[in-house]
């Protein structure tokens, strides 16, 4: 018996002394607060995503049995409880940030305004995802309904999950607005920045490896395939060596740009309207409008 | 205690309403019934895949402690529920195409019929996916055995998904087709199109950012590499300017190719049988048997 | 009445008789047991790889709410319990493989031993995943915090289920650790096989479709964005044409290397340290310390 | 091996087949149909109930979180989706007796009716309740507050139950009016049977073991303790020596009569108001108005 | 800050050690052995319940929808699990004792034989209930249907517990037994021993309170009410004035015998066939065949 | 379809606004706030009774797989989580006592200070619990081990409860207390208000219908059985004809008294030591020392 509680000894005791060690130095290395404050949490965010979907689109990603009656009701709820969650989500946010800049505030009010002004903008949100559906069933020959793409397309998945965290981001709570975006980009691979700024109608098919960087900005009816990337070229660094952020380092792509598949475009380049851009293409300059780019063939 | 009750007002009446208004205009332009009918859920699709799963592979993706004495219990009766929820799931997708279409036809003997059929299909399914682990088995030098193919690769589980897909879309559900796939597709970032035909023995290594295109023509003992493309050169416009849908697009790939990651083959061409796609390769032309297509090396 | 029960009847005894045969008929094939050993399950490993993150760090993966009072006993308790489910899942593995071989011996003292080696190195993978989080805050221009890079990078999520991973599979894990690297690969598209030996400070950046195989060498202080492939060039046959398995054939990467999106690197070929690969570069031989390598631009 | 495979075997064959000549046995016995209509379900039944509890006390048994602004949308959603349920139980019900007497009647108009009728006396319900609660609070020394006797006292949860199943089985869903009984038998050791007529102001104490009979009728103000019968005198058999179903059988308890525990009281008698009966009393006639009952006192 | 801190602090580490120091005294004072081995767990052994309860009626206890092509799949499915189950539970009963009696014996065959001698009796439970539903739906003047009767009614769902724990109590497995029959008693009040023999037709009508002893005996037809104890007069004591156990000491009641409510029988006396007890009758002596007992009636 | 939709107008919108009047009125009734204060939570009080249990017992009614090197850690760790909890929930019933009475008071400090004094007694908890199940053991011919009484006797159930309940009573948690008790009772049918004083050794034997009032004081090894009550003569009333609240009016139960099954005993009496009282019997006087009483016996 003593030979078995012997071998299930795992070493716990010093194990969790050394571990303590190492989170006591790493508070220190990065001159933390013992007691960090909350984080805003994953879990919840995708709870309240699907809420906010359900909200858009109470029949189809809410409650498929709903009827007039009582459709209202369910949106009302929704919102009512849905907003109370975001509302602590984002003050978790901002107590952590002003907890980091040692400011003590109550982020209780500015929260409440941020979530306010959310909630009102969450019809334009319905407006631009309409566009978008539309967009995906134009452009997708395989498409056999605009019901059948909100259910199922990827593209579609990411970008109401775009479209909300947008409006969080600019209204002021970026860290909230990125745990959605990654949420998105775990589901379908497509890495939208939460900055990025992209008008209606807009449609990514297939859409797995995508990456649309902070400063990106998009026309109307743009479509991008899998794979594209519009990303910074990063070589920005101030005299310490150190990289520079925040400023607009991501391509500008005007309205009616189609992009396919592997293109890479890098850096504050503009694709001009109406222009078309081949797959695999590697591009850091800008195109005058109605381009055609398309990569040299290779030797069979 | 007012001002606090002024601050969580979100304002939900006014956006109850103009909601609704947005939900009736949006039912308007697309000349959409008023109570539009249930859609299969992607959940429910989930567990009906997991469930056929575990029929086909009892002991793996089953039951682990199942016997001999009770096995076939459990996959008769795991199957008599799978084929009713099934069933239901087709039944869904039928009335919605037959209501779009303003025809009022009871689904449930057509859905009867394909799920069915379906039932038939179960043991070729079997026999294709037995050969897909021992390609993959073959094919890989850090695979150890055939049971750890099934488990933990990605490309098997994104075939597992195929292999039933693609007989549902070929029976006439093509829309449950789709939701099943696109499981896979955020699973492992392999997207295949319910439609391709994919004969025995197929594996695909790695797999994120894989896309096959719906009227894609695989062959025998065929091999892909993460991101290849089978694609589709879409040009193709009506009069009107307005995409043409359905037609032959996407490559033929003959028995024994090989393409590595990256290569994107796009239109209506053959690959003849016993060729190699060299990695991020671009193609949109025919190539005969026995190819070997690499691209051009880099400077350096 | 008799109709619709006759609608419903899907043929399940003949199903259930012929699938049977299937599997014994697969089981001779392969000349496998009729009672296969239970294999390691991938949704207790996740919980194991989630539990094991929340040991590392229990303020920001385990308990937000915990205090210094409760910390070491949640992190002792965690471990006990952690410990006692991996040591089952790598019992598990050992019995399939000695199974396998013909051998019966009781796979529990070499669990045991390998789980208290495993036990050993935490200390060791929380400072490996300091210096990764580190990396990713200095090295992405829209990184906040350090807490922020923990809870949504997905290059970070990788990074942890690969230092885990790997000393799984360096103890005698390997399909263990397998299934952790794929749990890894389906949430974020990063797929890094658990044999990859990667030092300190190591950032994937959106990471997509990165793959890094099972002999590659990273140094310390390497970044690679999305759709990186650190591969083999795979044509290494034995006289029967049976692929050879298990020499090195992935690339080194020396400290400092920096390779963006879409590079593909095969072959045991070195990066010099301090070189820059571009992105979607194709690269096959070596190249020497201070390199920089990049496609040839395309024409507009 | 093969011991312990033999030693698992259950002998599930020939039990399966033995237990199945039973069912068709015991079917036939009872000259049932073959498929027999489902029973509304115990445990959706539940979740009913506790959803109209929820709109009737939505502070309290609702969302306790619940605010000005959502209120009535969370009342509102909870309505319409418990009244669907509802309807849908009543439906089974009505089906189930429906075919037991040979009809094949459509259930639906009547399930409907009865529900709609049901949701028009929720307001009366409520006013009941309120008046139990006043009773309670009113009637036991130890309670401290109405909240406190709505939250945790037994008495009260049975009532509510009992409020919700009388108007049921009035409206003609006795038998879901009789599994909503039996959820609060079993939850407080209460048994009201559904069709008892209850005045308001109702108070139960500690309740254990009450009993209260089908054709009871209890007037304004009564309160009875643990143990307390309101039973039958159960001899009226017909010439075939069958009970006789549906008659009066049950007592009359008049305005503000108190009965203390154990007290059992049979037949249809009447006990006058502003009766007190004595615990342990057996009493099986008539009392007229300000009796008092009790019990000899036993030798010592 | 600080102050904070220490309001929080309940003082675990003092608290963990005294509550350690008392566990290690009562296993001293016990003589118990360090690590007791497992008990069976209620949790499970409800499932177990639940899922017998669906083998002998499927269709009212177990899925309601199940067909006829499915249903024995149904059956033998739930039998081999919940076998597997039983016996796990039954291993944990023997291996309990037998470390208790200082034996370190394999309980693995004797479990196995009584749960293979248990399943055998299936068929014989399912007659006895059939026979006891019966029983209560001529019984009750409420019921209306034998379906009603077998899906609320407290005294068949205590019943279907005893018959099934009275069979494992008979073979061996008395702690297994004695759980389920609590089972029973926390949801109806019904105190059944599982020790207790009963005859078929049995019925208990309300049941809450209801007591039968471990030795009672019991014939067929009869019929209790609530609160009636079938108890022992507990004054036997050995010599050293400890409890003498095992004897037989409850009452034998035969065929046809009706017990009203609140009756208390104690003792090893006989109540003969075809008697009548009345309500709250006290009775320590036997009464011949067609008795009529009968308390004496109140003073008013 | 119009008429469907007729038919499924439940009338919602004209019932909500008629429920938010009567809740409106009955506020205003009871004068009570527009915002009432949350109450303590029935279920999350369950969780923390089954982790004290946990606590004090984390071998039988916590991990069963508990080893030594990690039971500290799970009682430290489950103490610390549940301490926590029980402060929000006490800190919830002061904050509702407060409000009620008009005071805006921070409970914070008042709640951590009773947790804190809560925390403290938990060993004396245990040793009451250990000699209560040694005085069960002893005084059950059908029990065969002290573990068995732990794991199954409802008995045991209820004093675990009333210990933890009647300390939360003493210290000033009445409402937290008192839904306590309530969870036993509701699981047992044994009513014990949570102030009754009940010194060690205390066993109570299928308990159903037990009901001990709050001023109860009962001594050393006492036993009860089924059905007792220690109740109140409850005719004290105020000048305007109200409840006199808080006065001692239940018996006092000397040390070694057995008390049979449906005895009721009423009012501010003392049983004297080493009694015995009858089943049944129904006092209301004191009895001295080494009484027996018992019930007349009835005719035959």
């Amino acid at each position: 018996m003593s030979v078995v509680t012997d071998d299930n000894n795992w070493g716990i005791l010093p194990l969790v002394a050394e571990l303590r060690g190492l989170r006591l130095q790493s508070l220190q290395n990065r001159q933390r607060l013992q007691h960090p404050p909350k984080l805003p949490a994953k879990k919840i965010l995708r709870d309240i995503v699907d809420n906010l979907a359900a909200v858009l689109f109470p029949n189809r990603l809410g409650l498929p049995d709903i009827n007039d009656e009582g459709i209202d009701y369910f949106v009302g709820h929704t919102l009512d409880s849905v907003m109370r969650q975001l509302n602590q989500q984002i003050g978790l946010e901002l107590q952590f940030y002003a907890q980091q800049q040692g400011l003590a505030q109550d982020s209780q009010p500015q929260s409440v305004q941020i979530t306010r002004a959310f909630a009102a903008t969450l019809p334009s949100i319905r407006l631009l995802i309409d566009s978008d559906i539309q967009a995906a069933y134009e452009g997708d020959p395989a498409a056999h309904s605009a019901d059948e793409v909100l259910i199922c397309y990827p593209g579609i998945y990411a970008v109401i999950h775009h479209r909300i965290a947008h409006q969080l981001y600019r209204l002021g709570a970026p860290l909230v607005a990125r745990v959605i975006a990654e949420l998105a980009h775990s589901a379908t691979g497509i890495d939208i920045h939460p900055g990025a700024q992209i008008a209606d109608s807009f449609f990514i098919d297939h859409g797995t490896g995508v990456v649309i960087g902070e400063t990106a900005e998009i026309g109307r009816h743009v479509r991008l395939y899998q794979a594209v990337t519009l990303g910074a070229k990063r070589f920005d660094k101030d005299d310490n060596g150190i990289l520079i952020k925040g400023s607009s380092r991501h391509p500008i792509v005007e309205d009616r740009v189609v992009i396919y598949a592997g293109a890479t475009l890098l850096g504050r380049i503009t694709i001009g309207h109406d222009s078309t851009i081949g797959g695999n293409v590697w591009l850091t300059h800008s195109v005058p409008p109605n381009s055609f780019i398309s990569q040299a063939q290779v030797r069979s």
